[in-house]
């Protein structure tokens, strides 16, 4: 049987006159895109424009929804009630849907970006929240969850569909969290290293350490960036590593269970 | 055959720890609500929970589209290109359509707010620009037009469902548009006058002009307004005298050809 | 010799359409005004109009400086960095700045709202920043301390001048914080009690706790609220046993220290 | 006696995560620096920044006063009412005054951007308010205008200092205002020919029009971008012509009268 993988990548994040990351490039690149919908960042315009393409390359469509902190780029823990949080989600959702429907294209996923993605790792009130809110509103789409947190727990127990996201550039601990950032080691840079990561996560369902350990783990989907050109340089290699093992790179929504 | 008419009025203009109108009086008093999404006025918190209440009372549920101008209230002028003002009403509408979804109510029809209302009055280019917009997202609503003005003209020659609005407490021109408010006698305060203008429009389809003449009009919707305890008053007198003539007041969604 | 007094209170809350708070009536009562610049509430037209009513009723003008969250009223917490937040302290007290030059005024005090002001109560990191910045561009202003806290420390520590401040309607605890509103008997809302409390402060320097001891206390100033009328009928309360008992109530500005 | 000539560039109109501008670079080639307030661009860090780095590079510090309109980066034109228009313009100058006095450097000028400075070449009510809002906080400062315009004989009639403008990369018409950029020819890329027309504004006081006739205009600064390296490159090149023969480049607070 052919191995399956999606790489997700988090686009329409330009702003007015704003523009940020390299969309037009990374959008033939990977497989599904979590399109800013205005609160942490993007715009009406962006968000038409970016689900324009996403139909044009095939590419599975997610509402990536934020903080409303523009500012602060949606990264900042805002200590927000569980109903402010889940009516922020679902007008997100909704207008998000908007263009959609334009492009009669369908929403795939919904991805919690920064902060609020963070917090639902670690957090079951943040985590409870945004799975209920995605089931009023959007109860057949998919989640996309860090394997072992609050958020993947909750979507388990609530039974809503999620996908296994994992970095291809970060490190892990034993335990199947990220490293920190703020540590060393914690961010993987060479492409090569990456890759080898990636390609161990889907053929052996193994992740290595930070010491040098190997844990288990199931990816459904890879995380890659695309706001700059070295990062772009990762996303292009990766891609070439996965195609040569003759994995398929395709949208989670079409082949995910 | 019973004469039938709906009250619309705004609704859901309160922001954060703003408040603003008196919608838990007005909900029960009106037949469709003009509920504001996040640009001019309202927030997602508001969203909810005017959607809600809407349901609650069955009331029809309006998309008030309008500038993203929140400290201007959407009521200046904005030299916004097509492809601007479009995409903000989809995303207006996307947004508003994701609680009505949550509530497992339907969207009944779309109006412009403030500046976008007046611009559409006179200016074919945003007249066409609204109709569009409605048109790709939501085809089948229905879009409230002043008779007579660009945007009626816009709606009517693409083939948009639309009501003829009327206003209960302005005076009109012999051309059936509105006398400016800037003008004396524009605004009607006293309570009888303002229902005796609305029984000749419904009953006799005629308006009285500023200039004692008096003119065909033809009316679906009756606007009032909610936002002090005189308008309040004016809205229940005006009710009552509906009634009184065994008129039928009901949301234009569920009797509009 | 006679005892002096301080009352302030948050005023220019207002928004483009949105009105919040009974300023207009509020000003006439008070020595002091906390004036919001924009970021929690406010808006330049509100910054204007309310510095030209402190200058009318010889109130002393504060800078009210809030998280830049108005859609959560600057009452969310936000985990800002020391650099962005001392910017944003900055920022605000320009502009306020600016309107007092206009009317011939100076700035009396700051002092922090909403979150930031209980986040300084208990972080010394925020504190610190706060007292950094205000020491930046005001380093001669007084900055408006709660008795005891870390803000309070920091403070005396770094040398700025500082009001300690004191609430008419707020229960205490035993080591002089506040009573958390979340328990019954933190808000004192009888106005014989809370002008007992403020006189009892105030002439004999104890303050009742929520558990009935007496602790020592020192009051510059009196935070009260004018955002109802019920909160307005306090302060018109809470004025006149001050005046009965001879005390002054003047702006701090005028005679601390 | 030695030619002199200020070279101003609009800078800081970054916000958050998105940066705008290479304003490293083109500081160092400039004398005065239009620095924006966060109305259209910029935020408080990038503006505490800013003001460093001009500081720094020893450059006059403009206020650049835009309308409040971040998503359309102030090119909009919106119908700002006098009272409005005159409190955006105190609460930007404010704002940036704030970081001026934290860095020990003064203000240099204000210029209008956008659509606010277009609006002003052409519309007496908005030069009036733009002249008379920064009369009430910044008398002394000099205000940026396009010779001829609405706002130069508004701030000549109110007595206002201004400095005359010229832009390096425009095209004039006879009547010495710009070509529109919707005619072919109003843009001019090509940099020998934008420096031949720089000199001769400064050596000879006179401009070429598109139609090649030659009029008379003086130049107190020239207008330079610096947005895209190519803009960069033409302002080395006019820079290094300038230099050639033998005229001074310096920030025009340090010469003007």
């Amino acid at each position: 049987m052919t191995k399956i993988i999606d790489l997700n990548c988090d686009m329409g994040e330009s702003f007015g006159a704003y523009k940020l990351g390299m969309d037009e490039e990374v959008i033939q690149l990977i497989s599904s895109a979590n399109i800013a919908c205005g609160f942490h960042a993007g715009d009406p315009n962006v968000m038409d424009h970016t689900v324009a393409m996403a139909k044009e390359y095939n590419v599975g469509i997610g509402v990536h929804i934020g903080y409303p902190d523009l500012l602060g780029f949606g990264r900042r823990d805002i200590d927000i009630s569980r109903k402010d949080l889940m009516n922020y989600i679902i007008y997100q959702i909704g207008a998000l849907e908007a263009f959609c429907r334009k492009h009669q294209v369908q929403v795939q996923h919904v991805k919690a970006h920064g902060s609020m993605g963070n917090m639902s790792f670690v957090n079951r009130n943040i985590a409870d929240a945004i799975v209920d809110a995605v089931q009023e509103v959007l109860p057949t789409t998919k989640l996309f969850v860090l394997p072992g947190t609050e958020i993947h727990k909750a979507a388990e127990e609530k039974g809503l569909s999620h996908v296994l996201e994992v970095f291809a550039d970060r490190a892990y601990n034993r335990d199947a969290t990220l490293v920190s950032r703020k540590l060393p080691g914690a961010v993987i840079k060479d492409p090569q290293e990456a890759a080898d990561n990636v390609l161990r996560m889907i053929l052996d369902g193994k992740a290595k350490t930070i010491d040098g350990e190997f844990i288990d783990i199931k990816a459904d989907s890879i995380c890659v960036h695309g706001d700059t050109q070295g990062a772009l340089d990762i996303v292009r290699h990766l891609r070439r590593c996965i195609e040569e093992k003759g994995i398929e790179i395709a949208p989670v929504g079409r082949w995910h269970a």
